[in-house]
């Protein structure tokens, strides 16, 4: 029949090509099927999640930020807080630091109630201290920190505004509640708000320190904290407070230059009234804020003058919320 | 007499001491008067006028800027102003660009209604061009400008935080008009002001250029100028337009970033309809806002490139007008 293929005529060859060529490629396509069924199904945590990839995985230590909240009694706040934070753009991790001594981290109900957008990382404190949250944690990587106070809800907007500026003033604390201080002629300082005298710069208020209980920082500036002088760690456990004036010192003296910016909120909200708890926050006590002038003069003494400086820049978002917020009579 | 002096009573020799002194006394007085009297009145211009030490004079060129205002067929402005700008703050000199082309400077005018705070120059045009105001004027000596319209009135509030602003942004063009290009997906650039599409970088709206017509911005810059090409001259003589796009142009070309920083004004006026001639200004042209679009696309082929980039910080003063300005609900 092969002698007479070149004879018969072209339909005839052709359908048995056809024919030839339909089963060579049945035959390839069980084979494929065979071996596909086959292949193990590999498990491993370093493989991505394929249905969707998480964003964080891929976010640069430059672009993106971990969240480091500190928590003492107020677990519901906590996980309310934490529902709103870990969608946040540009978050990386968020470090939880557990000021619960003995109390089991809610780990279990957290990773049940998975999965998450970030890595969430519970770290277990040995003793109630304000500056456990000042630690340098090794699961921090990367170049910026949001600190948050676990009453404290700032809105997604605010938070990546904020991030953007601290992306351009990275020496700086950047974040939404300004404070100051002021001199007296007896050359004993005042800690305060609004509500104090300005300090007499020109026209309107100025501030000097920026909270850090609801502002962005460099990392870097947590490895300075663990080098300062033994007596402001006693100062701060003392008074349980004043870590975040003391950060406020350290970064001013490192600067030379006012340590904050301060980005005004459109919407931050403080939660100590909604939570179970009953527990309503340090700066409820009757010395808070005399503690906290204490503290400023202290601090002084420690660093041997004042670096604080005044600042009056007020940062708000260009056309947000409204799309006309800086037109003018012109 | 004489030798009776010794012998005589104290009180007779009192008497005759007291008389002898008196007259000596009474004889140098005259003299003294005498020799005042002659003195010569000395009308050198290198004396400092005594009643009241100009504080100009004393400021040094990087604490005190120069006001440049063009002119053009508004002198009841021109003048209008010229009274409220003498008397900002830090301000050093003011050059009127005189773009009345043949009429005579108001210089004897001026100088009848002294004393004034700051030397006043008028430079004189030989033809009336917008980009006249973008000179390497010699009597600049000082490192920032202040460049205003001759029918923009800014508070001396906002002028003085502006510069303080500019103080620490001394690379960009720090002021009061914000204005945007936008992209569109045929590759054609489009200018306008919050009326047009945000660009879309996340929430809200975005600024790429400070319009020079009221901000501070580096005399470097004015030097920068005078080195670009050709076609740029020719374009702004085209259009008796786009000067300040072009400024802005060259900031954000030098510097990569963004060139302006929008401080937002509490109190900015136009005056252009309270002047007597009539003249209502450039931008009430029918083909005003085409003619800057058309400025954006030639600049990028002169330039060879978009080198504009987004911002979206808007900045005001901390506490003032009100002083607790940033208070929140927290």
């Amino acid at each position: 029949r092969y002698f007479h293929f070149c004879k018969l005529p072209g339909r005839v060859m052709g359908i048995r090509l056809l024919r030839f060529t339909s089963v060579v490629i049945l035959v390839l396509l069980l084979v494929a099927g065979a071996l596909t069924a086959l292949l193990p199904n590999i498990k491993d945590d370093k493989m991505p999640n394929l249905r969707r990839e998480p964003k964080t995985q891929s976010q640069s230590a430059l672009d993106s930020f971990t969240l480091i909240m500190q928590t003492y009694n107020r677990t519901d706040l906590l996980l309310k807080l934490l529902n709103h934070y870990q969608a946040i753009p540009h978050l990386h991790k968020v470090i939880v630091v557990w000021n619960n001594i003995g109390e089991k981290v809610p780990e279990e109900m957290w990773n049940s109630l998975g999965p998450h957008p970030v890595p969430v990382v519970f770290k277990v404190q040995t003793v109630n201290r304000m500056r456990n949250r000042l630690q340098n944690f090794p699961e921090l990587e990367t170049k910026a920190v949001l600190m948050m106070d676990d009453d404290t809800l700032v809105s997604a907007h605010d938070l990546a505004f904020a991030f953007s500026v601290w992306q351009q003033f990275p020496e700086h604390i950047v974040g939404f509640v300004p404070r100051k201080h002021i001199s007296t002629p007896s050359g004993v300082y005042s800690y305060g708000s609004f509500e104090l005298q300005n300090p007499g710069f020109g026209n309107g208020d100025q501030y000097s320190m920026v909270l850090i209980g609801a502002a962005f920082f460099h990392s870097g500036y947590l490895e300075d904290f663990q080098r300062q002088p033994e007596a402001v760690y006693a100062l701060i456990d003392e008074t349980q407070n004043c870590d975040d004036i003391a950060m406020n010192f350290l970064v001013a003296k490192r600067t030379g230059k006012p340590s904050g910016v301060f980005v005004k909120p459109v919407d931050i909200r403080n939660l100590e009234k909604d939570t179970n708890s009953g527990y309503s926050g340090m700066w409820h006590r009757a010395e808070h804020l005399l503690q906290r002038s204490y503290c400023v003069n202290k601090l002084v003494n420690i660093y041997d003058g004042m670096p604080l400086k005044y600042s009056n820049i007020m940062i708000s978002q260009f056309g947000f919320p409204n799309y006309a917020n800086h037109k003018n009579k012109m």
